[in-house]
């Protein structure tokens, strides 16, 4: 951590502060310029608050040097965290497929997908039974009878499943769930993630629309500091200047996040995607840029779709996508 | 509703979609150009979903031309919303002040501040007892014993009390406190809101870091639908590309929502200043651009603050800030 | 074009606009709701000036339907625009390499790193002679100086030349440039574009920090009005709010671009990139969305570059990524 | 200027760049961390470009601690700049006020507006000549017979003008003009701003839709660099996520900037505002938050304007928010 001091700093809150800081265990290297003083803090500096030395009248600016996550860093742990789920893998150069309707809409829907979805190669089922709309009039899911469906659709077809849970209360509705999802609006909701993080199962952090990587980290950080390290980081676009646009797909993200944490990362062109024809494109350009797998918008019949029909491919679209994301998957593993 | 047809659609599912359209009870008028055709509906389309006609193959754009919030919206409730706490008023004229420290600290700071305001000139005490921190190792508030500070600190000083409430779990702890507050981090939190549509406190609903006005009117109207009229909704700042910023506060929104809204409009000054040498211009660039009230963190101790020290006004500062915000307001409403 | 009026708006004003759009040769079509009458215009609405329809009282908003570009509009042009420079091709399958150091910086420099990225595979050479920067105190390039070496470069490796001019002025400097480059700064630069449009020689038009992609489209527009067709849109990454990041690299305007437009679309990942490490998936990626082409930086000995060290490839590295982009995009195309 | 090393650093690299920065003047101090290795660099930094330093394997980021820019920086000239025109004055605590249309369309138009502005208590007079338009095939203004127009207006008021110019070609054409303006799009113009720093005219630079307070400070720096130092800054509003706003006007620009520098600083709420209902609440805004003028919108008959009509204020409307800024100046200046 560097300490920036004002011009002339009362020599008195300087020592103050100075003593202070050897209390914590943290050694002070003062480097005096002309016009300019800044302290090098050397030691644990993950338990300083920042807000408590920039709120001193001599301190002109913190900067922190070191990361405030741990437990995701890759720093601490040098080798990619590898989740297993069924026979899928997230992370440590596999390509996990997770694909599904946008929400579970009754039993003939996601059936069909999730035959569909098997056949052409998914790895997991996806299917929301509670469904977060920024309408209070729209259709929110089926509720628990979506969960009943999703639970009948493994049955059939074996997959495991991924539904997004958005409230500590709904846990017990979730308990034969596979893998629980996060979704963008609940990124930061502390409550939640905390839960989470007493949980053993494998949970998807979708990035909030305007979280920053340090953010989507720190949040990751909660449920790994409550014990639960099976955290896969999912990017599903963010929100931009760009009105027709419904996210714009942040790929590089992918890379980026790869040299700061161990933890596996996948995309969600889906979301990003204002369209289905552009949900392809998007998702090859996941692929290639390194990401850890995808999840996939399908349905039988898009067009009758209670929600996310626009962005939603069909069966057979699926199946095409999927044979170029194994193809540029495995072209990228071989380089 | 606007539906923008692609060229040449195919004219059995136009005929499909009309007839969809009619059995909704909505009446359609098509406008046949050279090159594009657009269907005007009129009726109650708000009980259309967008998403439905945008899925459509022979669609190319839907375009709302109604808001989609009810309760919310001031073309059905023209009158200004007047929300009374104690002898404080939000809306109608008033300008109502909050403040407070970030976050109860200790017995002694709390009634300390709270005298302090109150002799200022404050309407409302604010405090948090359970603070969110994008870390899950910064301090996260006294919790019970921050309530019990706060309601010691009402009863000395006769202020009504204001705190964030993260989860509906939390209900029965804030069963005294005055105004519930939603943080910006749980706008789109719908379980929460939901539950706080239930009751019958006013909630200050912040409003998100990057979320639009139509976005947070969906939020208030979450509320409202509940059965829960009493809304306020407060600015804070918005997340921008400018690095220096905590958050870039709107002052903009204020004269653009009381266009599309009757709810009461605040902003929080504090939450987006970076420094408290801010606070003071951007309170008054609230109060001038109509501003109903405002929200200022004041600590009697800033430099020992646990919290938010840096942005915290002495009490001496707000006493200064409080006689120029009456005087805008005042010359404001004279005008 | 759409017209929202206003609730019960004045006869005589509506009988008036009404009149004026008929003498302009529009139709006009009025969908009357409950609460809401619209009007479709039919006709060629993009002489009408939308600001001075909505600057009437009885008028709410005005929305279009067609997009405001005609010349690199995919709808009139269907097929791709394939822009010939020297063997090389952009558009209509083909992939384009562009690569060069940031900045000329001496003979010994330029002719090094152009035979290197030539016998790695590259199409044309890049390099500014002047180059824009943000401190007036900073190296701004060689100037006239650079162009001579730049023309030296292409008489011992016979690659065409791409370099950056800034202002009208200059034209006469380039007179022996293969390709002008404006950069992100002055995709606005009317005058400059103006300039441009009256030459024929391919113009490589960078999309601004935070332009939309009408914008940048109405920018190429300004270039094409002027008769000259040749303009190759790059995307070089877009501001957001991440603080860790050059630049947001944009994939999707590639597929998205490639349905409005038929004009090619080339990537910029160095810039966008905050570091080397991040170039070649970010490279990846915009080939697997379906670029046209990509602009490499690349420089001999990157820890010595006078300019965009950090993000430049080693020949070496380059060589690697070549590979990887043309079996991807060979991939794509199989497909 | 502190640079932070990578774990481990190569000792010879290390020497190397201790060395190189000797040789520069520049002493080195380094801290010594368990993981992390600090170097603070003491001495004139300025002259150091960050860039090399950042392209060494060594080096894991370089963070500057001074501003890059010394002519504008407010540390360096603690003093208000005063920019005095004809009888109006920038800064030191008066308020400024430009009034006039977007464009000059007439004579009758421009003199009618100038008489009225007058009148109202404007100080200068605002219209262009020569209009930047997204679209090349919308009205660009009179050209050359706007200035004449404008001379004429000035002639009959006695009012100085302001009118926008694009490129240094056309200096000459506004010889007779008193104050120069750079728009939005030409913030970062930097053939433009150096021609402006050889002229002697004050120069209001508009901030660009999406530049930070550092980009624009170094953009002011360009002109005074080259020995104009008469230069207003202006704010017209930053692009954002929100859709509904034509842009966010920054009103915290003002005291952050008035921290920063010791330029004027004055907002345009025209080109922020989507509508005149909202001019006047963003004008008393801005002259609550300290700004030290204002440039509005006026046109005689805005439902018939070439340009800008729905955010021009009628010559009435101008009158009522002139007075309330003299007045909301006045209360600020008193406290």
């Amino acid at each position: 951590m560097i300490v920036i001091l004002k011009d002339r700093p009362d020599e008195e809150q300087l020592a103050g502060l100075v003593s202070w800081l050897k209390d914590q265990g943290i050694s002070v290297h003062p480097t005096v310029g002309s016009s300019q003083t800044i302290l090098g803090l050397v030691g644990d500096t993950s338990r300083i608050d920042m807000d408590l030395i920039s709120a001193l009248d001599i301190v002109s600016s913190v900067k922190r040097v070191q990361e405030p996550y741990k437990n995701a860093n890759r720093k601490f742990h040098p080798d990619d965290t590898v989740i297993r789920v069924g026979s899928a893998r997230f992370g440590g150069g596999a390509f996990a497929l997770i694909a599904g309707p946008s929400v579970v809409e009754s039993e003939e829907q996601i059936l069909s997908v999730a035959e569909a979805v098997k056949e052409a190669g998914a790895d997991l089922l996806k299917g929301l039974a509670f469904k977060p709309r920024s309408s209070p009039y729209a259709f929110q899911g089926l509720g628990i009878e979506g969960i009943r469906l999703l639970l009948l659709a493994r049955e059939k077809t074996g997959l495991p499943l991924v539904s997004e849970i958005h409230d500590a209360s709904q846990l017990p509705l979730f308990e034969e769930i596979d893998v629980l999802m996060v979704g963008a609006r609940n990124m930061q909701n502390y409550a939640l993630l905390r839960a989470l993080g007493k949980t053993d199962k494998p949970v998807i952090l979708k990035r909030g629309f305007s979280n920053t990587y340090e953010e989507w980290l720190m949040s990751a950080e909660y449920i790994m500091a409550g014990g639960n390290g099976k955290v896969i980081l999912c990017e599903r676009g963010i929100r931009t200047f760009e009105p027709s646009a419904a996210g714009t797909l942040d790929v590089a993200c992918v890379p980026v996040l790869k040299e700061l944490t161990h933890l596996p990362v996948i995309i969600d062109p889906s979301s990003a995607a204002g369209s289905y024809t552009f949900v392809g494109s998007l998702a090859r350009a996941g692929a290639a840029a390194g990401a850890d797998g995808a999840m996939l918008g399908v349905h039988n019949d898009p067009m009758r779709a209670l929600c996310d029909g626009p962005v939603s491919l069909t069966p057979e679209r699926f199946r095409k996508t999927v044979k170029s994301l194994r193809d540029i998957h495995k072209l990228i593993m071989e380089e």
